[in-house]
């Protein structure tokens, strides 16, 4: 520890070549920027490093990393001639700001004029000459250092604002003049002293090291724990903190600030995308509580400096070969960038940056596959409108397009009822006058976002286009009270529950819902996934139950079915009579007759799936649930009565059955092979439907189908003989009805712990291997999927697991168990096909586990294949480099 | 397989050396006795691994191995003179029995005289001038080849037995005339032909085939895989088949049968222990038909063949080191000995005979210690009847003392019948005429057993002794009516559902029940005991819930508490409503106040354990079970209501929590330390109680108390740290109050899959391991312990599993995981102390793993401590020797 550095000034960070692990992404950002010559605000970075240490050490900044800043923040001092806390002509102020390894817009804080203070602020005046400015700067502090470095709500010091503009008929906060502001300046220290019992703090380190604090601490923040949550990123990274000198985009009409594309974030296109707000600091324009301007603005006041601000964009594109997003200041005409990162973007312009990179020759394709993020592509498989519909409606509402797609719902106004609704199954739009970090919970819930303020990088924007949300914001003709649950536009009032329909490309909301139309999936898409299937090692199926799922598989360029799951045919409607009857037989003779009723049924719905099939691999597995999901509850004397009179026996003895079959732990109970062991039948007669169905297929399609049979929940050899013995036999008795023999496979699912450490032995009799990573992981890690929901948010809470490991495979322990069966099934062997066919197989960190264990496929959702396409490729080629 | 061999004669399996697990024990015995000279009729032993191929081939004796069995019977036939299927003089006749590597007596078939057929009958009269003999022999093999070759219910052709006995007034089969025997050879080879549709076949080759293919057939009939099941004898072994020359008991007076230990079975005293039958075969004797007289009898008839019978027993003790266990017959003056195996015996003499052995020089300490079942000893930890009051009582009936120790219970008369009514709690007496293999299932549930019939050898009495039971078999004068459901004696007529008192260990049988006295702990025990402690290395504690529980732990040698479950102290009356409040709180300040009117109780309850606890060794699991369970169920509403009241709080909010905390898997749910990450406080008082306790124990035993606290359910590092870190506050807290400190140790249960596969991380924070084989198995073969009843039978009837895994440990898989864990957890921390509380902890078979994998100690209930103190003997032997 004693050598270990925690602070870099962006230079020693760019020629010690530190990592963005260390320095976050915007410390790595200001490094690079620094190597690359231009103009930025000197500073430093405290590492992330020291944010862990911050925590180790009982939420403190150690004497040894305080030292160090200190040091740090004197070297500006030095370099500047500006004295922090003043004292010496020109005030050294400066912005302290979060940055994470990976982005993670406004989720966490930031404090800016750190370092103002009653002697400052005159002296401010003295050096600029702009009294106004300096005694807002302050102002801005206070409200800043209150609400973000001592966590006390700001509601009270904006409506201090509010009312004096209000009063003097003030439509924008720079019309509020200088002895108001020193009114407010005052105003808001009194409020503070009220709320701390303390005066506000003047030392200027002693508002540093609480300012530094509070950015540690909003890593561990509620809505940072939320996005970590939904973005897989890891607590333990931490946060790094970035002090910089201030500049001034408040100076005067010769000032200004705004966020800027190096291409259009929203389609990709390749044109410099920005925004420009005059005479104001950047958290006007983040916050969304003025609307910026075109850049053309820039232009037109400032035509030399519009020129280095292109001039620059372009430089710096080139420089870190991608769409950046950075922010600029213009103080007294003096052009300063203050950050840049790769910018976010939606599904489609992240295709087309990718593509279009590869045709300038600055990326490679393998490159291009890896800047795409996976689960963005699920935007682009779902409808958008239908154009001609939507040419019949006309827009009652217009605002910025913030985020592409469409959705359609009905109109909420806040966040918790976005969840209730949602929960409930009904598709809800959010409609607020201007989103905050708090309503995350609600765009995750909703259809469609519309916001009434805020610009193209607004809040609401940002964090819509990184879900994939549709959003229009900005709409300024909307007036929307969240209190009284109204949107009025004109003299049109809507409230909660009318239904709307948005359109995140064009910007336009409409009255009412409108037709959709299925996704376009040429162009960059297809080119992209062209290179995906190029790269990629991993076969990727789909998880079918439906002719029409198979469709979809097939549209979306799945190479075969992972998994058709039989239970659903027995529950149809013309078949769930014999099931209860042969469920509720006495001998294995009346079991067999009323399964052979179902036969023609099952067969049937075998062969409309092998037509449907994308391939000729198409993988069924045998009946997994416990009887007792067939028959009714114990309750339900309605149904019950129904069944015996149907079936011709006493509802005594339905009862009975019933409560026999009823299971204390239905996951761990009779089910799965277990079925088979104690009725042979079910399986055999599955397996005849199987082959018949197969035989039927092959001669209208043409092709041979190569059915495989599996047998889940296996955990021992000899049960899977005898289940295996069971199919062979029955198949077998098919095939010698035909003249020509059908190639067919019986292999097994992996799903309990057992399957998994027996591996060797059951790859003596199976053909293939499927991981059920649901059971396999409700197993391993001892929850229930049904009932984790209790306990499973205070182990979240107390950072214990922090993502839900039946969405992303926990690589630690069930993970663990893949390998050590991938290891023994091939050993004994080789040639075992072996795939994923749970939750986890659509899931692109899970993918990227699967590619390195050799698994030869994963299956998942139909809509999920393209996305499972592009994490393959993505995890065949970092786990070729690694 | 073209060069194995699987027949062998006795005298080459013993030039081979071939072992017991080919020739079975019977075969082995054999082989040796020809080694020791001893008299036996000639023979072969068709292998195991013979049996294992008849399976194999679909139930068809290989062509090969027929072939070989062929050529055995004509070496005999060449050695011996005689001719099989006759032809020339004396004819062959060969007996065909089963022989496992395991004594399994009873449960298999045998088929004596075969060779029988019309020729040779007459064969028979001229070569021995004895036609009685003859034909007597003749029909006996009709009946046993019917009966057992082909699976035919003897029931008819006894009856014809009984018919003639009956009309011509005869008590003894020896009265039956030769005319009247011709007359049943007749009447039977009708009876077989209007059964099969064939005639009885004379063909010696085919009745010897189908006699052995029946041999190998009974190896898997429903009593001998319940025997087996009980017994953990692997399904695989297989049986061998002993073909050997008959000689007969039955020609004349001359001439008898009998079963001879050499010693005592009962008491273990040194003395042979023999019966003699005259004029008879052995089948007359086993099976109870008959009752034998005593061997003084032998003595009086024929002294020198006496002499000779002593002689050669207390040979073939010497040579085999053990009480020998013999089947003799002799055939007109000369003494053969028909097989000979180590002798079943009760528990009392398993001691006495292994420490006179010891003491003998016969055998060394470590031998004795390997001679006694441990599961035997359990009969000897309950307690018998107080001699004082049996005193009281005049037995009504009296038998033979067939296997000993006390019972008391309700007369039933058939095994279902006792099945039933244990199922139902009733404690039963089992009363049978006579016992046969069907019976077990009735045995098993009973308390004891009586039976009117049959002697110390009948199938009865071996079967009660190596169970453990009780019983008091050949009470002539009761008279047992099985269809009427009465036991006649005398005048007074028993019914169903009568109690009586049963003493195995003096033969008597009491009206009413007696009152029961402990078990006497040493003498022959208490050496036994200190030999198994001086060799064994495992350390065995007790599971113990109660001071009741500690005192008896203490008793019986226990070296500590291996697992206090604390729910059951939650659940007491005075303490069940704040535990509901606790529950029912909002908040964690409500919570923690219910738990602190808890904490007195615990810490109370905590002491008593400590004070009574064998050592200072007490391993605490913190709370487990989920929380509903300590809630009326939902439909309960008149304990809701009360509770409600009592709470001050509406029905509603009971309910409301009822089915907030319902689960769909309990086993899988929110439970073990998963309550302490959502509810600290429950484990910070637990712990808080613990330590409280330990400090006011300490003081007064003026030892100090050291406390192991246990984690249950863990799966993750954090996730320990967490709840450790919960449990060191609070006991930091409380030692803070007390000037000295208090050694304690905090561990983990390691009972999810996940947790043995983490174990090198979790040993970083854990002090100890202790595996929950009862969790770790349910996780790990995914199957729930309550519902297996509902699959595991016919699993067991396929063969699939061959055991109970919750009783004995399955190696192949929740092994391995034990394995894992072992070497993980001691890789990072070589100290760690690892033990195991689950039920399989008092299992013998599962301690030999335990030991195996070098746990340091395994901990079962009280009455479990002296048979897992001798198992853990017997593994540290056999271990170290392999």
């Amino acid at each position: 520890m004693a050598n270990k550095k925690y602070v870099y000034s962006f230079k020693e960070a760019h020629q010690a070549k530190v990592g963005k692990e260390i320095l976050g992404g915007k410390g790595f950002g200001l490094a690079e920027m620094t190597a690359a010559g231009i103009n930025i605000p000197q500073g430093f970075t405290v590492t992330t490093e020291a944010c862990t240490l911050y925590y180790k050490s009982g939420k403190r900044i150690p004497d040894d990393v305080w030292e160090d800043i200190v040091a740090h923040v004197h070297e500006i001092e030095k370099n500047s001639g500006k004295s922090f806390g003043g004292g010496k002509g020109m005030p050294l102020l400066v912005s302290v700001r979060s940055g994470a390894r990976q982005s993670m817009p406004g989720m966490m804080d930031t404090i800016l004029n750190l370092g103002s203070n009653d002697k400052t602020v005159e002296e401010l005046v003295a050096a600029t000459g702009n009294e106004r400015f300096a005694w807002d700067s302050y102002r801005r502090f206070i409200l800043m250092f209150t609400n973000i470095a001592k966590g006390h709500p700001r509601t009270a010091m904006d409506a201090m604002l509010d009312k004096i503009k209000e009063e003097n008929g003030y439509k924008l906060d720079t019309e509020v003049t200088v002895p108001q502001l020193k009114e407010l300046v005052k105003a808001y220290k009194e409020y503070y002293k009220s709320v701390f019992g303390e005066e506000f703090p003047t030392d200027p380190y002693e508002q540093l090291r609480e300012a530094v604090s509070a950015v540690f601490r909003s890593w561990d923040n509620p809505r940072a724990n939320v996005y970590r949550q939904m973005n897989g990123i890891p607590y333990e990274w931490g946060t790094a903190v970035n002090v910089q000198t201030m500049v001034f985009g408040n100076m005067g009409e010769d000032s200004g600030t705004g966020v800027a594309f190096s291409r259009d974030p929203s389609t990709g296109e390749k044109h410099i995308y920005a925004e420009f707000l005059p005479n104001a600091q950047g958290e006007d324009v983040v916050a969304g509580v003025r609307t910026p301007l075109h850049i053309d603005e820039l232009q037109k006041r400032m035509p030399e400096v519009y020129k280095q601000f292109t001039e620059t964009i372009v430089k710096m594109e080139k420089y870190f070969r991608d769409m950046q997003d950075m922010e600029y200041t213009v103080e007294k005409g003096t052009l300063y960038f203050l950050q840049t990162r790769n910018g976010k973007r939606t599904a489609r312009s992240a295709l087309k940056i990718a593509c279009d990179l590869v045709d300038e020759g600055l990326i490679t394709e393998e490159e291009a596959v890896c800047r795409v993020e996976p689960k963005q592509l699920n935007d682009l498989l779902h409808p958008t409108f239908d154009k001609a519909e939507e040419k019949k409606h006309t827009p009652f509402l217009r605002g910025l397009p913030a985020s592409p797609g469409a959705g359609t719902g009905h109109i909420v106004f806040t966040a918790e009822e976005c969840k209730q609704q949602h929960d409930n199954g009904v598709n809800v739009v959010l409609c607020r006058a201007e989103t905050s970090p708090e309503d995350i919970i609600g765009m995750v819930n909703s259809e469609a976002i519309v916001t009434a303020r805020g610009g193209m990088t607004s809040h609401a924007a940002v964090v819509a286009r990184s879900m994939g949300k549709c959003c229009v914001a900005g709409c300024t003709a909307a007036i929307i009270n969240e209190e009284a649950k109204t949107m009025t536009v004109g003299d049109k009032v809507y409230h909660e529950g009318d239904v709307i329909s948005v359109d995140g490309s064009t910007g336009e909301v409409f009255d009412g819902e409108i037709k959709m139309v299925p996704a376009d999936l040429g162009g960059d898409f297809g080119r992209m996934m062209a290179w995906a299937d190029k790269y990629r090692r991993l076969k990727i199926r789909a998880n079918c139950n439906t002719p029409e799922d198979a469709a979809n598989a097939a549209r979306f360029g799945a190479e075969g079915i992972g998994l058709c799951r039989t239970e659903r045919m027995f529950f149809a409607e013309d078949r769930i009579l014999n099931m209860r009857s042969m469920i509720l037989s006495d001998t294995t003779e009346q079991r067999e007759a009323a399964l052979e009723r179902i036969r023609p049924f099952l067969m049937d719905d075998f062969y409309k799936m092998y037509k449907s099939c994308p391939d000729n691999m198409v993988n069924i597995r045998l009946l997994d649930p416990p009887l007792h999901e067939f028959l009714p509850t114990i309750n339900d004397t309605k149904n019950i009565a129904d069944i015996a009179e149907k079936l011709g026996i006493s509802e005594q003895k339905v009862k009975d059955r019933i409560n026999q079959l009823q299971q204390a732990n239905p996951m761990m109970g009779f089910r799965g092979v277990r079925l088979c062991v104690a009725y042979p039948e079910i399986y055999a007669v599955l397996a005849t439907a199987i082959i018949q169905a197969a035989y039927k297929a092959s001669a209208e399609l043409g092709k041979a189908v190569e059915p495989e049979i599996m047998i889940p929940l296996t955990g021992e050899l000899k049960e899977l003989k005898f289940a295996k013995n069971v199919v062979v036999k029955a198949v077998e008795a098919e095939m010698a009805k035909h003249d020509s023999k059908l190639v067919y496979h019986v292999g097994t699912m992996i799903e309990i712990p057992r399957g998994a450490l027996q591996a060797g032995n059951l790859a003596k009799e199976a053909e293939f291997f499927s991981f059920g990573t649901n059971d396999l992981t409700q197993l391993t890690m001892g929850f229930s999927r049904d009932d984790a929901g209790q306990f499973l948010p205070f182990y979240y809470d107390n950072k214990i697991y922090e993502f839900d490991p039946f969405q992303t495979i926990d690589v630690e322990g069930v993970g663990e168990l893949v390998k050590i069966a991938v290891e023994r099934g091939r050993a004994t062997k080789p040639e075992l096909l072996i795939g994923v066919c749970g939750e986890t197989g659509g899931d692109p960190a899970s993918i990227m586990f699967y590619d390195k264990v050799g698994l030869d496929y994963v299956s998942c959702s139909p809509f999920r294949v393209p996305l499972a396409r592009l994490a393959a490729a993505q995890a065949a080629i970092v786990n070729k480099t690694k």
